[in-house]
C-alpha cells in the first residue's frame, strides 16, 4: 500500500493513497508503518490528490546516504566497484516534498540532480543484520540526492555541497509492499529522459546497507537512506522542473527556483 | 553564567551551576538561553553536583562541525590555512554526556579524541551576517570530536569515522558570557596533557564559522557548532579516560569503553 502525508483544511493528515484518491487514516506515519492492521485505523474522509499540500512522507532525523553504489554508474565514471559503501549525511533541515521548490543556492555554478530510492526506517535499530533488516525497514520512498557539484569539487568533503536547504526532496508517497530489487529508476529534467536504470543494478542493495549504517549509528523511526544514483547525473538550472521515478512507488517532481 | 541539564530523582531538569551547587530554574534549556532575566526561573531548590547525573546540555538536531581550524595545527600538520572551512555532520545519535562512555567501535583500530569549542545556537538562524551572529549564540560548551582515524583514512569522506554511537561527548554546562576568542584549551589522556592551545589561534572564528554554515543549511536553537581542533590530537585504548578542558567552562570527561 502507498501511505502519504498530507496537509487540508489547514492540518497535517496520514492518508491511505489509491490512484488519486487518498483515503484519511487516524493515526501517524510511524504508526502507520508500525501497524499490523491499517484498516483500523481508515476513517470515511477521502481526499482528491490534486486538492492537497503533499508533505514529505517522514520528518527524518537525518537522511543518510551512499556514494557510489550502481554498477552502471561505475562503469560510466570507469571507477572500480567499492569494497564497502562511502556514507554521508544529509541534515533534517534539507528536507522538503513533492512539488515544492529545491532553491538554488547564490553561492554556487552547477546545482545537479540524483535519482534516488530511499529506504524508510520505521523502529529504531543499532547493528542489525541484513538478514533480519526488513523488521526495520517500513517501506521505500523516492529521494533526489540534489548536489551542489562545485562545492563537492572544491571541498573534496561531500557534506556542504548536499546539505543545503531544499536539498533532500523526498515523496511523494511511502510503498510498503515494493521489492526493492528489481524497480526501474529514471529521472526527467523537463521531460527530458536523463536517467534510467534499475534498482537490480545496485552494488550494496538495500539490507547490506541498512546493515553498513547501522553498525555506525543508530537508525531512528522516520530516518531515510539513500541508496545512491544510476548513471546520467547533470546540471539543473533555475526554472527547470526534475522528476525522479521509481516503478512502484510513482513521481517526485520538483521546481527548481532562484531564492 | 553557566546552564546545565541534569537528571535527579528520576527527572530531567535544568539548572544554574555555581561551583559545585546546582539551582534549579524552571524552564528548559532552550528558554534559558532565549531569557530576558533567568532569575524569574529560579527555585529554591538546588543540588550538588555530585549527586545529580548530568546530561549533555542540549539535543542538537545535528551537530556541525569543521576540519582543519587552528593555525598551530596547520602549522604541525604543515598544511597550508584553508580559504573557506570544510564542514561535516555528526547526527544527533553521536552525541553524549559528560562522565558517559565513548563506545570503541569493534570494527576500528584507531579511536582518536580531539578537544573542540562547540557554539550552541539559541534561536533558528539561516544566512547570518558574522557581525549579527553573537544574537543566535545561547552560549559556548565543550566538545570531543571522536574519530575512528583508520576509517577516516579509508573512506576520504569523513562522516563514518566520525558517526558512531558516543562519538560526540558535550558539555558539562553552557557558559553564556564567554570570550570565545582567548581561552585556553586543552586535553589530558590519564592525566597526561596531549593538546594544548588557545581559541585565538583559530583560522575562522565562532562570527565566521556561524555566518558560513548559516549561507549552507538553517541552524535549530540546540544545534551545535564544533570548531575543530588543536595540535596533539592521537589515539584512546580501552579504559582510557579522557578530560578536555576549555577555560571559562569547565571539564568534559569520558570514559573509553568496549561494547
Amino acid at each position: 500500500m502507498k501511505l502519504l502525508r498530507f496537509k487540508a483544511d489547514g492540518v497535517e493528515k496520514t492518508g491511505l493513497l489509491n490512484d488519486d484518491e487518498i483515503t484519511k487514516i487516524n493515526c501517524s506515519m510511524l504508526e502507520a508503518l508500525n501497524a499490523s492492521d491499517i484498516h483500523e485505523f481508515k476513517t470515511e474522509n477521502s481526499y482528491s490528490l490534486g486538492d492537497v499540500d503533499v508533505l514529505p512522507p517522514v520528518s527524518p532525523s537525518k537522511v543518510v546516504c551512499v556514494g557510489l553504489n550502481y554498477r552502471d554508474h561505475a562503469k560510466e565514471l570507469d571507477m572500480k566497484l567499492p569494497e564497502e559503501p562511502v556514507i554521508f549525511i544529509k541534515p533534517s533541515t534539507a528536507v522538503t516534498g513533492h512539488l515544492n521548490d529545491v532553491i538554488y543556492p547564490p553561492s554556487s555554478t552547477q546545482v545537479d540532480y540524483e535519482a534516488e530510492l530511499g529506504i524508510v526506517i520505521k523502529k529504531e535499530c543499532h547493528n542489525v543484520n541484513k538478514d533480519d533488516a526488513s523488521d526495520f525497514i517500513g517501506g521505500y520512498t523516492i529521494l533526489n540526492d540534489v548536489t551542489a557539484r562545485d562545492k563537492q569539487r572544491k571541498d573534496i568533503q561531500w557534506t556542504r555541497a548536499k546539505s543545503f536547504d531544499t536539498f533532500a526532496p523526498i515523496g511523494p508517497c511511502i510503498e510498503t509492499e515494493l521489492d526493492p530489487m528489481d524497480q526501474r529508476i529514471s529521472l526527467k529534467l523537463n521531460s527530458a529522459v536523463k536517467q534510467d536504470s534499475n534498482t537490480k543494478n545496485m552494488i550494496f542493495n538495500v539490507y547490506e546497507l541498512a546493515e553498513f549504517i547501522s553498525h555506525v549509528m543508530t537508525l531512528k523511526p522516520g530516518d531515510v537512506i539513500g541508496t545512491g544514483t544510476a548513471p546520467g547525473v547533470g546540471p539543473m538550472q533555475i526554472g527547470d522542473t526534475v522528476e525522479v521515478e521509481v516503478e512502484g512507488i510513482g513521481v517526485l517532481k520538483n521546481f527548481i527556483k532562484s531564492i
